[in-house]
């Protein structure tokens, strides 16, 4: 059975985005629709020219025999500034503000189509640098981590506080809380983390950077090497970062519980 | 600027899949692509037939000023029958087994493309039954969680086993889990589900079902109502159980520590 282009195009645009990151080879389309790879090779070259347009990414050729098309997941710089300046708005709202000068943002990250943006913010500035696991911290970082893998494409581990019997074998490390400068422990599955994977941390929320270099401490112990740490929001109000190199999509600067002031902007994501 | 029909099929599959179940209406369409309705509607019909003919789900449509088109997710019977089965297998393989004769299935829902796989399997079977929320337990229900509700678009909803500072006022309830017949806690924020939401309860696991019978004393609570129960495995290795509603993917009939036996079947998904 023969396939009309316009079938073609729907079907390949729906694989495509299912399949980010993977290489998938033109004799796959040719035989899926009963095609010649120069009709597959034309609807790619109009796939790939709206893709673009429409900022949703791009393709990436490559040549010869073992080659094909790989989709890489990308967004507009100013779709990508103008959401977060829409969820500077959304966290700023005092009711958000609870007792201890904490924040509510589980319904933030509740939203697929809100957590979704959020990872592909994240995962378009990681396209093409061949991260090949995302690393959080249990629980709160599991949606968004989840969110960034889809639109890369690799997996999840997911580094928690204590040893759970369905882990199998584990390794522990301590580390100190930067804000409470207490020691405490995190644990990681051996089965879950390849030695020499190529990992970008996530999470929901740094303060002074503990977690996020807890976790860069049980990379070592994995001979894992880091390709980013990328945060959704990052307290400003602290004395002292343990962790220097980071993006964040959005800064708290100020909360004062009192007066019920929430002061936020964006983070050095936007600028760089 | 006007969009030729290539694009705006390749814009609009690309639209559609990232808001399933929303009612797009076609002026939006019309104006973003600065063409008239009678071809956006064109468009559509293309794309509904694709969408079926290829079990990508389906559009249904609503008609007069109010209306326009949702798309909802699906999946070829025979496709969801033959990825259950591949996961059969992979579950049974015996490097999964852990002492105590506990299973490591982390990796399974760990895999971007498999987790969404299993998201869409279950999305697929309530695609038109109105969810308004999915209720998971933490942590190792939320990839799977959000996986479904990325289908239906849906938000989710965590239920812990502690009080979190960053939640707020919080519900709780004791539950008997049926396994340990111990009393335990769950707590659920009370800013994360709006009274009288209907919710479809997903987990990863299920033995005797007291963690998900909790949830649904749980819902009680909150005035909400029950869309279903489904778990990605269950198994049959109880007494008792304390559930009787429920769809599972798979179904685990032994785990024989010993003699490194593990017997998995599919579950009650398949025949329903």
């Amino acid at each position: 059975m023969k396939f009309k282009r316009s079938e073609r195009l729907i079907d390949m645009t729906n694989y495509l985005l299912a399949h980010p990151g993977r290489l998938v080879s033109l004799t796959f389309f040719a035989e899926r629709y009963s095609s010649a790879k120069s009709s597959i090779s034309e609807d790619l070259t109009i796939i790939k020219e709206t893709f673009e347009q429409r900022g949703i990414g791009t393709l990436t050729t490559v040549p010869g025999a073992a080659g094909g098309v790989k989709y890489l997941v990308g967004i507009k710089s100013d779709e990508a500034t103008a959401f977060i300046d829409h969820l500077c708005s959304v966290i700023a709202s005092p009711e958000r503000l609870l007792p201890g000068g904490y924040l509510y943002m589980t319904d933030i990250l509740g939203h697929p189509e809100t957590v979704n943006m959020i990872g592909r913010i994240i995962a378009a500035a990681y396209a093409d640098k061949q991260v090949e696991v995302i690393m959080t911290m249990a629980t709160k970082g599991i949606p968004l981590a989840y969110a960034v893998a889809n639109y890369l494409n690799v997996p999840v581990v997911i580094v928690r506080r204590d040893n759970k019997v369905t882990e199998g074998p584990t390794v522990s490390i301590n580390y100190v809380s930067g804000s409470s400068k207490r020691i405490q422990t995190m644990v990681l599955s051996k089965r879950s983390l390849a030695e020499g994977s190529k990992v970008l941390i996530v999470d929901d929320f740094m303060k002074a950077g503990g977690t996020v270099k807890g976790m860069v401490s049980l990379l070592e112990e994995f001979k894992a090497t880091l390709a980013g740490i990328t945060v959704f929001v990052e307290s400003d109000e602290i004395e002292e970062r343990l962790v220097d190199q980071f993006v964040s999509l959005i800064k708290l600067t100020e909360v004062d519980e009192r007066d019920k002031i929430i002061s936020v902007s964006r983070g050095n994501y936007v600028n760089n």
